[in-house]
């Protein structure tokens, strides 16, 4: 755990206080997984208020860094009086809140800014993290692929993925996993559900797990045996795979999200396939599996070296077949290296 | 599904236009678990506009259904051009968001106090998925009893039980497993780590599963093997359940928040260890784990029959045990009813 992140926000933004609750922005400042607490920063340190479920845990981790702990005891404007500006993410912050700070006289400045840049590159300590939550993501995958029968559900499916990454030291899944056989893999986000697997069928895997805090997210498209019915789907596979590969071969530092988005989008264009391609190219991943920088047609947010983002072109025609492949890569010296890594060539078990 | 809430909500608001954001409050309305979309209800029905990676999926699930779907093209104001009157739920609602709706001129009217009511009281079809979701959770812990073996870990252990809950159906967990060993279980949320069983240590297990996206939460604190030094633990453990089964009995229709929290509190006084007791007895339970009615001892909230909450006492010793007993709850007929039921009788395994 790195805890000179709240001293770090405290002189990006420099205002006279900086009040942080929101509950990923609060892990960034301390460290800690928690559903409630306040950071406060301003120039005396940064205090992080918390209640009695997480206070004695929290006392035992940030003992000798720059965050003192202390209980919380509401209102929270005793907290504050002392001061006459104080910074919030105005983007991410509650109308009421808002309007309560607002008129307590408070001058409002916004944390924001500060926050999305300090968190979007990432820092050594953050990267073994991702990369551990990445190697966790690819060995599950591989193991997945020897337990995957005939008539198995969705959902079952998805228990076992969840069970290898949970025991190879995942504190959870980053997002709900989504497992679609068949047809259902035409729904970019299919609700993973109770659909058995038949020979022949498409299995379309959209997956992470969390460690120590942060994310990973892979998605990986296979057959279940051949029942040489998938012509279609294996020419366009390999077109969504060579945008996929563009993209990591041709984003580099300095682009902005919608030049990234277009390395792959004008690839698939060539085989008319752009249209199927129905959503970002990807998103930026961290202790939140979607934040910034956005990857997708209309973006300008710019890339630069220690980034995390995904890079996941797919196709999908309703009713029929989807396909997507996605990995997790970050920019290092100029170039995208991928963190997540199993086999990207057509499986076929 | 049950799709007639967004009609039931309209009503209740008595808004012009009804329009609904927020993942939760949207799936109340639409039955479906998605991550964006707007809902937009007014006198002439409901309409789901979703992205292309929902469409699909959300147009076969509502056929045939009061709500409509369509794909949302940005930007959001040419949906709400005709209004002149727009319900949002305030509370919920991010500053930018609700600043841009103003300065477009709109009336708003808070729609959050028609969510907070209607999604209290639970529809039958709402108690059948809690119940199921319940009946998971006990078969969960009831088999987790023969997996516990010593050297495993807190992250084992987690591990085991998320995978025996996905096994029967659940889609996932309601939160963050907490499993704590030993000293760990004085932390009332401690967060799951590599620390291994040995004899003798109390297991503290906080957990839940989420099926058709309800929810169910229970505690269980337990020993594995007795070392003959739990004298303290054995007699703290039986006033707990004292006061868990205590708020079972007396809590009932009509009380408050406050009134029902302080049927566990006062039994734990009796024994002084009401200090020890440093959260609420309890929290609403359906598509969120913590929702409307909160049982603590400054709610006013008003409890009535379907609702759905938790009843869970707990004490906390520093550096030495923590004892915490929860189950899932609902009122009916003016009494509580468990819906999660295993074993609360001290378990040595």
């Amino acid at each position: 755990m790195n805890c000179t992140n709240a001293s770090k926000i405290y002189n990006l933004v420099g205002a006279e206080a900086v009040l942080t609750e929101a509950d990923d922005l609060r892990k960034y400042l301390t460290g800690l997984s928690t559903t409630f607490g306040y950071v406060i920063s301003d120039k005396n340190g940064t205090v992080f208020y918390t209640d009695s479920r997480y206070l004695e845990g929290a006392e035992n981790a940030l003992k000798g860094t720059e965050v003192a702990v202390r209980q919380f005891k509401a209102p929270l404007e005793d907290l504050l009086k002392s001061y006459k500006q104080i910074a919030i993410p105005i983007g991410r912050t509650l109308y009421p809140e808002y309007k309560k700070l607002k008129n307590s006289g408070f001058e409002i400045v916004d944390s924001l800014p500060a926050f999305t840049s300090a968190m979007s590159v990432k820092e050594r300590y953050e990267l073994s993290s991702i990369k551990h939550a990445c190697k966790i993501t690819d060995k599950a995958f591989n193991s997945l692929l020897g337990l995957i029968k005939e008539g198995m559900t969705e959902n079952e499916v998805a228990a076992e993925l969840e069970y290898l990454m949970r025991k190879s030291g995942a504190s959870g899944t980053s997002f709900s996993t989504i497992v679609a056989f068949g047809e259902n893999s035409s729904v970019p986000h299919h609700e993973t559900g109770m659909r058995k697997l038949k020979f022949g069928d498409i299995i379309l895997i959209d997956f992470g797990c969390k460690y120590e805090g942060y994310c990973s997210d892979c998605t990986r498209t296979f057959l279940f045996g051949d029942d040489k019915k998938h012509e279609n789907f294996k020419k366009s596979y390999s077109r969504v795979l060579e945008a996929h590969m563009r993209a990591k071969e041709n984003i580099t530092t300095g682009m902005t999200g919608k030049e990234a988005d277009a390395t792959a989008r004008n690839c698939l264009k060539i085989y008319g396939l752009d249209k199927y391609f129905t959503h970002s190219l990807g998103h930026g991943i961290g202790i939140n599996v979607h934040e910034f920088p956005y990857i997708s047609p209309k973006s300008e947010d710019k890339l630069s070296d220690g980034m995390v983002f995904s890079d996941e072109p797919g196709v999908y025609l309703a009713g029929e077949y989807g396909i997507r492949i996605e990995d997790t890569v970050m920019l290092e010296k100029g170039k995208t290296v991928s963190l997540t890594d199993s086999d990207k060539n057509l499986i076929i078990i």
